[in-house]
């Protein structure tokens, strides 16, 4: 029997991808093999991956004059990897600080550059984003990066900053495709596959043609975005399965009605929590409410004693992966594309009933 | 039906895995979930993982005093992180030159450091392996670089170089787990997976400890051998289905025998096909006899012409992607350990009777 899997990442997949990729595991369509065992430069696979990719611009509506890459390394390498594409012969970058995520951004861009913080909600405990406001940026940035979700604090850029001529280039690892995003105001978009887009070890990177001419010479060239641009991101052999399955989830998402249809069911779940969330004391959520992800939903119950039996009885109850992140302890339903409304109702519940016996 | 897959990678499975994948793709082991959708730092996948990683120590009989990392990036990467993790206060590596995955190895070494040329069998059309004798080692180098197996020309070291004191770094990418390696020879093995191991997108380090205090300061986290030994591999989160996936095949391995086992298997297949090979002059078979590579057999029809029909002939018998390496030209058989006597056998009758119908 299948949980809801309230993962906060890797994370739950549609249940039909998933039966699909089980049914097609030993013979893709009469070819006599499963897609982990294609040739990448074969035509079946080429055709698979250029589906995806073309699926994945339908999707997010992505320019012609943007590049989508599909690599290995996940966003953590990302993080060394647009600094090392993007820095040219500029000697900082603007970062703006709203967490875990922002953090390992500027842990690892600081190998590369000087890091400038622009602007920073570290003293909310990272539980909001900065007002544009309050920014300080600087005009001589080689780029300006934020994470416009944050799984950990549990907060989201509802709105897309405004940075000028410096680029804005954007960790959307934990959101992408939950919602309609602008692409064309950002010159990179990137992420880790491993919440709405499929299994962990695919990366996509979105970024605009005239920034691949910034590259430093230390760019490995499995990371050099416009070696992999030129190469349709077959400079080293992909991560062909992982690709397979993510084109498989953007199908479903068309099925689903297309990221704009996605967001508005995401909309719906969000604020069955959050609603609820705000109704009661029992439970409380500390990210400021104009600033809440609606796919990470974080929240303490306010006897954190009782943690243990609230886990012990969700996981009875079919509900895993509901413990919070160490960093602030409590509980996070991570709610992505794939969660089913059903879910989030069936935690609902589960929370009423756990107040009622306990509060 | 499923077919003999020749590809020289990603490349054929054992079915035995693909169908336990397959059977357990909805729900691993009563948890409710895929192992796809599984939290990377969840007891089920580190058990996974962990398991994986001992199997692995056991094949290959790692001594315990050797990290082993499962990362992303695949060996073209790892051609960058290797000098990144490697050079420390030191400006040059020596490299070995047996064809295009060395020259690759060679390209991205030289964005690091000085690249010293030890020894080339260009002069051969890298159909041989250099003679230990003629490599002019720098005892100042860092390491000294190898690839163990070149899929491209078909050529295989068939004994241990012995470097002194000087590190022996290795691409083992195409030919791991093929043969009993004595692991203490070397400083670092690496390799990406999508040959003998599991699917592509997961690489494989294995690294002597005490090289571990080497790295250059613009080293990605994500790519750091002493932060992702330190971590069991979970700086980043590692490509979990690409490890599951290995983790069967380790088990596969373990049920045949283990390596040795599988190695004389591997032996007898690739004589089965060189032996036809050395009857005939209808074929030809450019690698030097000695050098020849048991996992890659590279062979050209005496008559080019017949390419096309070769191949059409050969697929309609249920044998895919023998076409040889554009580089190259003509016919390669990849003969993985995945690939039973039986297709070779199949490939070896199909050859005499093409033979008999054109010769």
């Amino acid at each position: 029997m299948r949980v809801f899997n309230f993962s906060a990442g890797p994370a739950a997949l549609p249940e039909s991808v998933l039966t699909q990729a089980a049914a097609e595991m030993l013979d893709w369509r009469g070819t006599g093999m499963s897609v982990m065992e294609m040739s990448h430069r074969g035509k079946e696979f080429m055709g698979i991956a250029a589906k995806a990719e073309a699926d994945l611009r339908t999707l997010l509506a992505i320019p012609d004059d943007y590049s989508v890459l599909l690599l290995q390394g996940g966003a953590i390498a990302e993080n060394a990897i647009v600094p090392m594409n993007l820095l040219g012969r500029k000697t900082s970058a603007d970062y703006v600080n709203t967490g875990e995520w922002s953090k390992k951004s500027i842990k690892e861009a600081r190998k590369y550059c000087a890091v400038r913080i622009a602007a920073s909600s570290e003293d909310t405990n990272f539980t909001s984003v900065p007002a544009l406001g309050t920014w300080q940026l600087d005009r001589n940035a080689a780029y300006v990066h934020i994470c416009t979700n944050e799984t950990i604090g549990g907060i989201e850029y509802q709105w897309t900053p405004e940075t000028g001529e410096v680029p804005l280039v954007a960790d959307m690892s934990s959101h992408i495709l939950s919602r309609v995003v602008n692409v064309s105001k950002y010159g990179v978009i990137y992420g880790g596959a491993q919440k709405n887009v499929g299994p962990a070890g695919l990366t996509l990177v979105i970024v605009r043609n005239d920034l691949l001419d910034r590259a430093l010479p230390i760019t490995p060239s499995a990371f050099h975005w416009k070696e992999q641009a030129a190469a349709d991101s077959m400079v080293n052999t992909p991560p062909t399965y992982a690709i397979y399955i993510a084109g498989l989830v953007f199908e479903w998402l068309q099925t689903q009605g297309g990221v704009k249809a996605i967001e508005k069911k995401n909309i719906a779940k969000a604020a069955l929590l959050y609603d609820y969330l705000d109704t009661t004391e029992f439970y409380r959520a500390p990210a400021r409410k104009i600033d809440r992800s609606r796919m990470n939903v974080v929240f303490h119950l306010s006897d954190e004693s009782l943690d243990s039996e609230f886990l012990v009885g969700a996981k009875a109850a079919g509900m895993d992966q509901l413990k919070g992140h160490r960093a602030v302890g409590g509980m996070r339903a991570s709610i992505y594309n794939a969660m089913p409304f059903e879910g989030v109702r069936t935690l609902v519940d589960y929370m009423k009933q756990f107040e009622q016996m306990y509060g």
